[in-house]
């Protein structure tokens, strides 16, 4: 008697990671490994559970719906992490003592949030995360700057902006206008702008605050200033000279973006957008958005910005920082878009094929004299038809094959195809590494 | 009036990775992936979430009171993965027709048991896994053991022994002693071995099946072979040689280990120990377990095998497969233990300290030239006094220095300066990152 066959289904939202898309996910990954470190951020990980009341802290908002959370064997209360930064906030009112400041950290790891699943939504994904806290030097803010722009660089996805603002220039606007009291409507309303334009806007100003219209106008006109840094820079000066708080926010954003003007980013790739308002609450300095030129639809692929108090909830230690994110699942939808993605289902750049059964070992030996010199080599398992081993290469677009037979085994005399083009060369086992890398540079 | 203070604190069973531990796991993960990769297997992943039937399969063993299981937001049983076998299974049955055999794949990924915690026992841990499906080929045998070996070697974690068996074999002897249909049972009295002793174990095996204690002793006499293979095999051969299931696993045996000394692994590295049995329902074939020459009582730190029927729960289609497993957190225990983790907290192999105030930009230059050059660096946020910048260079050990003043950035010349020998040079520009280079390099 059989037993019964459970159905295979992976869980509604979630998704498996094939090689092809796996590949490319790893290969980002990877890189914002690299960039992160060398501009000296250093790994970290906590763990995927937490106790409830760590993640909801004061809790009553829109996430608390989306948490998969249960008790555990324990009877504690516990939920899996929706994001990197309140884990990150708990790790650091936790260790900072041990680690002192400023604390360079990135991390990159999973999170669950039970949302409705949609196109392209779906209940795990992978963030990047990187922080710079205990400083409030604009450098920090500049470096974050750097690190994004290096970073998608080295990924190589087309041109792209990163858009910055300050969350006090329109602050410093409010306060001369005499409506600081009133900015979290303000700000409210503006944050619409794109769904609603501009009169609805200045209708729901006007309507919860009472604010004259040709003052919810002047928002709006500071609000729509975008583009190259030093331009947008003067058009904004007046609109906020006499606040001191917008004087100084002003002041910020000059120096970030002459100095990155100074270290050499290309001017098309900063640029002033002030209608951008992200994380009304949290951020308190710099907020950044990042859009690619070519697919600006996607919406922003990297984020982040300054905060005046990073784990309040937590310690009464003031952790002041600046930090960023990577969309890794946007980027990879990026890449998909632009046909960028190949499909390449393994990472092997060269197939050794089993032709005499009893010489395994002559087969496996050549492999491992090709991974001492940094190729990825397989040796296919069966003594099949070479025609079934040359389909398994291709199946996975492994670009080379080696074979060798009894012959060629007794003078260790390679033929090494090229599977693309077709062409083969005769090789002895001493060449054999750096024609196979030559070759390999010809793809 | 201030919010009231959450007390940080991890979740019980559970730990976060601070720098110094996270660099060396990334530093294991990445010759795991290297390694994998460099013969041919290609990454995948799986939903940390899966619907709790499938994780259960049966169901009704130890595995079941360990398991994060819950209800989700739209009332599905569902569970946190245990492992990554039965994920793989699940993935197997569901995508093989699109992947194609024989399939290839690593998995590096987190895993959850609600353990008792215990010193060195987590509730949450990474498990490293790799296995080749769809081929009986020994050749994937073989292949598995040199991935376990080169990996090994990578990491460096001095000498090491694989052991290997044949799940097989101890059933040769008991069809040529008669015994087999009580194969369940001796092998379950054999497995505490290691516990009770031998005549305890002599006693259960009469006690449960009724076998004279002539032929327990022959059991047990086989199970005490371990050493070198050639010499195991000699010795094991009359004990099987008129079982038809015995002489083929003899034989399996004997290619693997002869097929490996043929391909140059070294003697020490590669044992026969009939008493492994590891697995005893689930692997039908080879059987390894890994263990340090310098702390053998760390346990196995890789092990794996061959089975007939990976998943049979979800699809009729047989795959049959070999595969291995890293015990990451064992091996950092075991690095730990050999006190060859050391208290490196940043990848950053350079500071750049920030003397001029006002010259943020010459200092992120360099910086961002070094890193061109493949060189972590990093620039201090503050322009504070240097014994506070290098106070945080030495708290994160990093090694080198780079300063420069106001007259030395007008000639873009550069003091660079080892902290570990005090040695100082003067490096202009153009010569900074081969200097740097060869410094790091004397380290």
């Amino acid at each position: 008697m059989s037993t019964p066959i459970i159905k295979p289904q992976t869980l509604r939202g979630f998704r498996d990671f094939l090689p092809a898309m796996m590949i490319p996910r790893l290969q980002i990954i990877e890189a914002a490994r690299e960039v992160y470190s060398q501009y000296g951020f250093s790994p970290i990980d906590t763990p995927a559970l937490e106790y409830t009341e760590i993640l909801l802290g004061k809790g009553g908002n829109e996430t608390d719906k989306q948490l998969y959370r249960f008790e555990d064997q324990g009877g504690r209360d516990v939920a899996m992490r929706f994001d990197l930064t309140i884990p990150f906030a708990r790790f650091a009112a936790q260790n900072i003592g041990v680690l002192g400041t400023p604390f360079k950290r990135y991390h990159i790891a999973p999170v669950w949030r039970g949302e409705r699943p949609a196109r392209g939504r779906f209940r795990e994904f992978v963030q990047c995360d990187f922080d710079t806290i205990g400083t409030d030097s604009l450098a920090a803010d500049i470096e974050t700057i750097l690190v994004v722009h290096d970073l998608l660089d080295k990924i190589g996805i087309g041109e792209f902006t990163i858009r910055i603002n300050h969350r006090q220039l329109l602050n410093g606007l409010l306060e001369q206008l005499g409506l600081l009291e009133h900015s979290k409507e303000l700000l409210r309303a503006l944050d619409k702008l794109p769904k609603i334009g501009e009169e609805a806007v200045i209708k729901e100003m006007v309507d919860t605050t009472g604010v004259e219209s040709g003052k919810a106008e002047q928002v709006l006109k500071l609000a729509a200033l975008q583009g190259e840094p030093e331009a947008i820079l003067e058009e904004a000066r007046s609109l906020i000279s006499s606040s001191e708080l917008g004087q100084q926010a002003w002041s910020a954003l000059q120096e970030i973006t002459q100095t990155c003007s100074n270290i050499g980013i290309a001017t098309n790739r900063l640029s002033l957008d002030l209608s951008i308002a992200r994380g009304l609450d949290y951020y308190t300095g710099l907020i950044f958005e990042t859009f690619l030129t070519d697919l600006p639809d996607m919406g922003s692929i990297s984020s982040g910005g300054r905060y005046d108090d990073l784990a309040g909830l937590y310690t009464k230690q003031k952790l002041s920082g600046v930090g960023g994110s990577l969309g890794l699942d946007r980027l990879l939808a990026a890449l998909d878009e632009m046909k960028r993605l190949d499909e390449v289902a393994t990472t092997s750049q060269i197939l050794v094929l089993r032709f005499v059964e009893n010489r395994l070992a002559d087969y496996q030996k050549i492999s491992r004299q090709l991974h001492q010199a940094g190729i990825a080599s397989e040796v296919y398992p069966e003594a099949k038809a070479l025609s079934k081993q040359l389909k398994y290469a291709d199946r996975k677009k492994i670009p080379l094959a080696l074979i060798s037979g009894e012959d060629e085994l007794a003078e260790n005399v390679w033929q090494l195809k090229n599977l693309r083009t077709g062409n083969q060369l005769t090789v002895s086992a001493d060449h054999l590494a750096e024609t196979v890398k030559a070759e390999l540079n010809t793809l």
